[in-house]
């Protein structure tokens, strides 16, 4: 049994040496694959085409935590998404950095430094500001501690409602009351069926006048129209993405040009390759001794 | 005796509300002054130009945390700084923000999106990373705690080279030692004699190769065209600036064009007028009973 990687030859060094140490099997592009039904796990972004080329496929392992752009996998092939702290922290090191460039008007600082303009605001204290954030898994806990400790006041949003400490947390039946106290909104949603397009119109008037949005979900979740006429009325002051709809953004896109909105190529989390490795070993190791696969995802549910 | 504020009519009214509350004198502007002696303390960013108007004053209140801008006051007036939290938690954001904006390539992303292209770039993990920070008063701790728990290494340089939890100091003697080993620099240095044109060609020249520079001291602290030779050389890779020299920097400055160069126009810090008129209280409180007034500025040491 081997775990072959689908990805680049520079990740592929890095998995093989790690591997190596570990004394499992490990293939690291399909070309160098000589006995397909050795292929016991795969490990990629985006799946080869053929997966039946592999008879005894037990595991996909998704080099990145969301998974909304996988195909079916063939029956009794199971879909590992990967946990890893370097994830984690990127993405909320991403969060923290664009919650705070709206909380510090940096949209608007740059907009008068593109001209010059040395133009000075009055500021707010973190404290006076609540970021509600939409997602509470992982990543949402972990930015929720970070943003508390800077002062602000956190809310979360998660269709779970399950309790995390000093966040008020709003389950899946009071959207309204969260986004109505919610100053900058953070969205860490999963790409699911109940997500793609939730935020909308009539999703930006639930919020109160001159939020902030910061988005790191899925480009899907966003109508980029309705994110345009919401900055128009003054619904939103601004709005920093790091993924968008299309993606990528075309060069021609009224987004790139706003100076109401910040964007990142989808650049929040990256996977550190000796964190995915090990990620991959851990899936393969559970597997074998029948323990519950790590990231393992409920297709149904979506993540 | 009576508190006499040169500052804006809104603050004024802030301050008014706070002082009665307290039953303290509150004189609202110098034009509300009727009898010069019963002026006994004075809050003001920029001092009114002549003191020896009020024979009676004993401290001068800056309302922010930096006096450096102050003249020499009168024989026996003392001068107090405003010490708030809010203030230190202002700056520790913005330098958060401009660490995490340098970290994950913001200067890069915001030139890209400029030009409309979608250009991902390999990140690292923030514990890859150290940030050195100079000036370890107050905020500089409390921005090195922020630092930390987002998992950067963070070294600190200090004259005093007061041991911090957690944070590998450097005193006076050890400047080179300790850019050496910085990845992204903080400057929150008071400007005093000594830190005056602190950062040169020469200077910059022992950092490692693409350091980052976030700059929240103060505009004299840096030559703005060792700055520019910094970047052209590669020596830095970008910086982020909320001070300037000068200030306002001209709309022609070269800087405010250099896609490397972020500039926010010397925000960081913002005094809450309430937190300003309870500091002022707390002046004239310990100042009535004969303790230390806090926030005393030894002007021989320049903070």
């Amino acid at each position: 049994m081997a775990l072959l990687l689908h990805s680049t030859p520079e990740r592929g060094a890095v998995w093989g040496h790690i591997f190596a140490e570990a004394g499992e099997g490990f293939i690291p592009d399909e070309a160098s694959v000589t006995d397909p039904a050795q292929v016991t796990h795969l490990a990629c972004w985006t799946p080869p085409a053929d997966l039946s080329r592999y008879p005894n496929l037990r595991t996909v392992i998704c080099v990145g935590a969301g998974t909304d752009h996988f195909p079916a996998l063939p029956e009794g092939v199971a879909l590992s998404r990967t946990i890893a702290p370097g994830i984690e922290a990127m993405v909320r090191d991403w969060v923290v950095m664009a919650t705070l460039a709206l909380h510090r008007d940096l949209p608007f600082y740059l907009d008068h430094a593109a001209r010059g303009e040395w133009q000075p605001r009055p500021a707010r204290l973190a404290r006076t500001r609540r970021v509600g954030i939409m997602g509470m898994g992982r990543i949402g806990r972990l930015a929720a501690a970070s943003l508390q400790a800077l002062g602000f006041a956190v809310s979360g949003y998660s269709r779970s409602g399950r309790p995390v400490e000093g966040v008020e947390i709003f389950g899946a039946n009071r959207l309204d009351a969260f986004l109505a106290g919610t100053d900058i909104l953070v969205c860490l949603l999963p790409l699911t069926d109940e997500t793609r397009g939730l935020m909308g119109s009539a999703f930006f008037d639930r919020l109160p006048q001159g939020a902030g949005l910061v988005h790191a979900g899925r480009g899907a979740q966003l109508d980029m129209a309705a994110l345009r006429w919401a900055l128009d009325s003054g619904r939103l002051s601004a709005a920093m993405l790091d993924v968008t709809d299309p993606e990528p953004l075309p060069a021609d896109h009224w987004a790139w040009r706003d100076p109401r909105v910040l964007i990142t190529p989808h650049i929040a989390a990256h996977t550190d390759a000796k964190e995915g490795a090990r990620h991959a070993l851990a899936v393969i190791r559970a597997d074998r001794d029948g323990q519950p696969v790590p990231g393992l995802v409920d297709r149904s549910r979506g993540y």
